[in-house]
């Protein structure tokens, strides 16, 4: 397997794209498809103080590296969650990342508010998303940050709206969305610069750029059920996780005023209705 | 395996709703799933002029039987599309339908148009889609029917809307509702009778009531690659279609007034934010 770009040894073949590339020119690729991503959603601006939520994990990890390198300044926040070694693991490699992009850290720890994770029992992950959204949003705002960005892939965003609308939980649905402005002044911007990227196209710039990030899931972290299905889903159809997720930007336009059809009388989006267009084709007697 | 109502052999074992039933308790429960989501939706009214289109398919042959056996009149529409042995067939099974529930069956022949399906090689799917939906449309307005209802089954919704999300068509995606109000006086409602029943249950209802259905698929039918995907999350996840496609009738409702927390300040749905909620549980210092 040769890459397309160079004809070097390939590292990756990517199926959603139909394309094979080497090392250097995956992290080119990489590059740009977040650049492009950015532009085209405008996830983010070089105008603002941009605060990026990261856990140490992969996908934190290469969206704060990448940033850095299309040109981006910001700080990072890491939130200490108290989950025993994870949680001192997980710090440690946000702490290597800091240094090695020369980066801000930032760390708020959950138990100067009294409690962490593991007291929560039974309701840990619902407890921990509640605690990390609060968290990054105050903490944010008080410190003068315009937008909060988070490492959320194409996969976490097609799983989370299948799982949501499977679950009668349309309007959590509803903000999957690459950028979403406040409705309020407490309320920071949030962003994903990730949210048409996957967790594959991450883990792979991660390691060709060697960046630190721990492996292995939280011990918690429940089965991830919704996400085996969209890998599925995308091994049957490649490009599915991608395209899904830019099909929830489309805003619905609202059909202009109703026309219609000049031939017939019934209705049309232009001159002719589409059952007219295709009787004049067909039909001998049109 | 035995029927969970009366005790008697159970005919079938219904995962989404983890209940297994004998032929004569499963026709009962069938009729009432149905009647109980038409009043649920508000699909159908015993007030209006009701036309329901067939195919001489397992799901239209079974609306039509069941919507009469919950009382509801109507008339139906068999369009004949000219596919050779299949549409023969096909008029044939409707008509043995019209006569075992005494309903009026009206024809219409899409060969007085001046074409038939099979000259559109290459685009017949989207082709008989528009036709369908051209003739059903105003053969209802030009007789006086309120309302088409289609046997569109749970799992061409869910399908459906998946593969228009994945293909950037949500505009599409928004139009998946058991019922559509005209937008236009040349528009007839649309009502989806079926739309949380899946295949399954349609077809077992068919057979135990010994309704007459061909089976076999339109020679043109595209692979079912999206049922497929369909079936296979259901499979994973019992009662996943029905889930999904009820999820799709839920109104977003706009968030009320913004409140602000009475502990921290930070917004709030309620009085007290879920973090301080969550604080006053286990932080010992709160």
């Amino acid at each position: 397997m040769k890459c397309k770009k160079c004809g070097k040894k390939a590292v990756a073949n990517l199926r959603a794209y139909r394309i094979s590339l080497c090392a250097d020119c995956y992290v080119e690729f990489y590059k740009r498809l977040v650049e492009r991503s950015i532009k085209k959603y405008k996830i983010l601006s070089k105008e603002e103080q941009i605060l990026l939520a990261v856990s140490g994990g992969k996908d934190s990890s290469a969206m704060a590296s990448v940033l850095k390198e299309i040109g981006f300044e910001f700080e990072m926040l890491y939130i200490d969650l108290g989950i025993g070694d994870y949680s001192r693991d997980s710090k440690q490699k946000v702490e290597e990342l800091s240094d090695l992009l020369k980066v801000r850290l930032n760390i708020v720890e959950l138990k100067d508010y009294g409690f962490t994770i593991p007291q929560a029992r039974g309701r840990v992950c619902s407890v921990c998303g509640t605690a990390k959204r609060y968290i990054m949003n105050r903490f944010a705002r008080e410190n003068g940050f315009d937008v909060v960005a988070t490492g959320h892939t194409a996969e976490d965003i097609a799983s989370f709206y299948l799982k949501n609308i499977a679950g009668n939980q349309q309007a959590f649905a509803e903000k999957l969305l690459p950028r979403i402005e406040p409705f309020d002044a407490k309320v920071v911007a949030r962003a994903r610069p990730l949210f048409e990227i996957s967790e594959k196209e991450n883990m792979l710039y991660a390691i060709l750029k060697k960046l630190p990030f721990k492996s292995g899931e939280c011990l918690y972290a429940p089965k991830p059920d919704w996400k085996e299905i969209v890998y599925d889903i995308e091994l049957k159809k490649p490009g599915f996780v991608k395209n899904f997720v830019r099909g929830l930007t489309v805003e619905v336009k609202k059909p202009s005023e109703t026309r219609y059809c000049s031939i017939c009388g019934e209705i049309a989006s232009g001159d002719i209705c589409s059952f007219c267009k295709i009787r004049s084709k067909f039909s001998k007697s049109f």
